[in-house]
């Protein structure tokens, strides 16, 4: 990169997602497409979550919004990582306030046993079909595909819900182990298998939630979580791979070993030290959401203090996690703002 | 130590407190007075959670349970972190199953300024007596005090009850810096004044919870909990001071920084390289509470290893987090058993 040149948003991305040399590095943001917006809110009060995630010009016209009002750097399909648990024939109720229910939890092996295993072109069409009409509606704009971890995904068919504790998943990894990892086989090739669906239908990356994977050991990490994201990765090629985790700042050591392309940073861990424990590996992060609901001068510190300590080269700006339902909008312009407004210290 | 010498309980877990040679780390685990007990249950039937936390001889009967049942090294003494908060003038109220409310949490300046700063020794009595009962009821063994940490009672004060993000307290930080400051000195002052009550009464260490310093960056924790945990400390003379925070590991340098002298780990670091991040200091912890629920012998087997990887020496053997209302007891019997059968290599 030449000093004081500007790049196209695509190739602000891929070079970003690459590790190549930025103008700055690219914006976008988790759930961007969401809550905190009122033109989300207006869709949402024609048509419930589920619908939304089903309909692919419902889905795609959310997934623009973002992008059209803060003029990101990116998108990212609108979707939920649960579509995966449905294909293989669970049912999943999502409550306004709650979050999602799993009615039926798999407990034991016939549980497990009795998934389905859908060929994915099948059984998952509707993000493929957003992604296309929104490569086709906003060419300008790289958009991003997406699926949970298996892990993650396996928290949630195990448990049936959120929880704090997750005891119903662990206590299938110790007292079960066999019928665990048969899950995550399964769920680490139906993820990759997705993943893949979604960069043929044009995505320019694609990540990988692995939210829960911070609730493990490092040991119970290495045993489970890692192998699974891992076997899921590596059926993806075409494009970029970013494997974002939460609470595994103790151990980036291992969450490298996925192989990922690009590693998701939470808000726990400063970005030069993470970096410094990474190695020469693309990052992405790592804003707390909660900061977007300081004062916006004090937004825009932390976003410039973020860009200065990642270094510019190698480095997607995103919050630590998804923005929250009730973030003010001018935090989150000044964050945008922040970002375009920053350039690499040797570009002068 | 020479080899095949055993120490009392009192001995074994002042040494291992100040990180001398031990014969074996000692255990007491958070919460070990609580509901999984059977015969907690049945003093709760009888009186309220508000009653029990009120009473000297009743909060005795409880804290000597857990000691009688497993023989720990240690009791630690029953009580609530937000006895402070109530001495300070707020409310709070004890919902079963919902965790402590505040209905009037502080907001504004105001809020704060109208809180009182009673003598300790005057408006909180009943930990200092209840560490006198205990220790002419069971002599032998050690009892440990606590406090929760200013940050953290912040949290509750500021919140009005347990959150996931936290959103109150942290704008209270970013957008009134100076009423949080003022907030955050009067309780490090409280919290260390009633820390040395319970010392002077005869505690043989005090622990400080600081349980959710953890939802901060790391700028964050340096600006707010670090030091308001670090004047707590400062006050406190006599006997050895624990710091417990969770997920702080990606910053361990700056968690040392308090003064502590033993720093308490979450499940989430691996104690090897949390001693080797910590420098020279005691660390306790740090099995995962949901481990309590395997199978009794992959308890010992996660037991023995963390008792291997922590050297022996500096160590208190402790869960990473409170021990869940619903853990089975056989679980609680192979991790005690587990750590009175371990040895260091050392001694044969």
């Amino acid at each position: 990169m030449s000093p004081g040149s500007t790049l196209t948003r695509h190739e602000r991305l891929h070079r970003a997602l690459t590790g190549q040399p930025v103008d700055r590095p690219p914006v976008w943001f988790m759930r961007q497409a969401g809550r905190y917006l009122p033109e989300y809110r207006a869709v949402r009060q024609r048509v419930s979550f589920l619908d939304l995630c089903g309909d692919p010009d419902l889905a795609c016209e959310v997934t623009v919004q973002p992008v059209d009002r803060f003029d990101t750097d990116a998108a990212i399909v609108f979707s939920d990582i649960l579509t995966i648990p449905e294909a293989m024939g669970m049912e999943v109720v999502f409550t306004e306030g709650r979050g999602p229910v799993l009615p039926r939890p798999l407990r034991t092996r016939a549980d497990v046993e009795a998934l389905v295993h859908p060929d994915v072109a099948t059984a998952l069409p509707v993000v493929p079909a957003t992604l296309r009409r929104f490569r086709a509606a906003r060419p300008d704009t790289p958009i991003l595909g997406f699926a949970g971890a298996p892990f993650t995904l396996l928290c949630y068919m195990v448990e049936g819900s959120g929880s704090k504790d997750w005891l119903h998943p662990k206590q299938l990894l110790w007292s079960a182990p066999d019928v665990a990892q048969a899950l995550l086989d399964r769920l680490a090739d139906m993820v990759g298998d997705y993943l893949q669906a979604q960069i043929d239908a044009g995505a320019a990356g694609v990540q990988i939630f692995d939210t829960w994977a911070g609730v493990l050991t490092p040991e119970d990490y290495t045993r489970w979580a890692l192998p699974a994201a891992a076997r899921a990765l590596a059926r993806v090629k075409g494009a970029p791979r970013i494997y974002y985790t939460k609470d595994t700042s103790p151990f980036l050591h291992l969450v490298r070993q996925t192989g990922a392309d690009v590693i998701g940073l939470d808000w726990r861990v400063e970005i030069g030290a993470a970096r410094a424990a990474l190695g020469d590996v693309p990052v992405q992060g790592n804003l707390d959401p909660v900061a977007l609901y300081a004062p916006p001068e004090e937004v825009a510190r932390r976003t410039t203090a973020i860009l200065d300590a990642g270094g510019g080269t190698g480095h997607v700006f995103n919050l630590g996690h998804g923005v929250l339902p009730t973030t003010p909008i001018p935090g989150v312009q000044a964050m945008i703002d922040a970002v375009k407004a920053w350039r690499p210290p040797s570009a002068g």
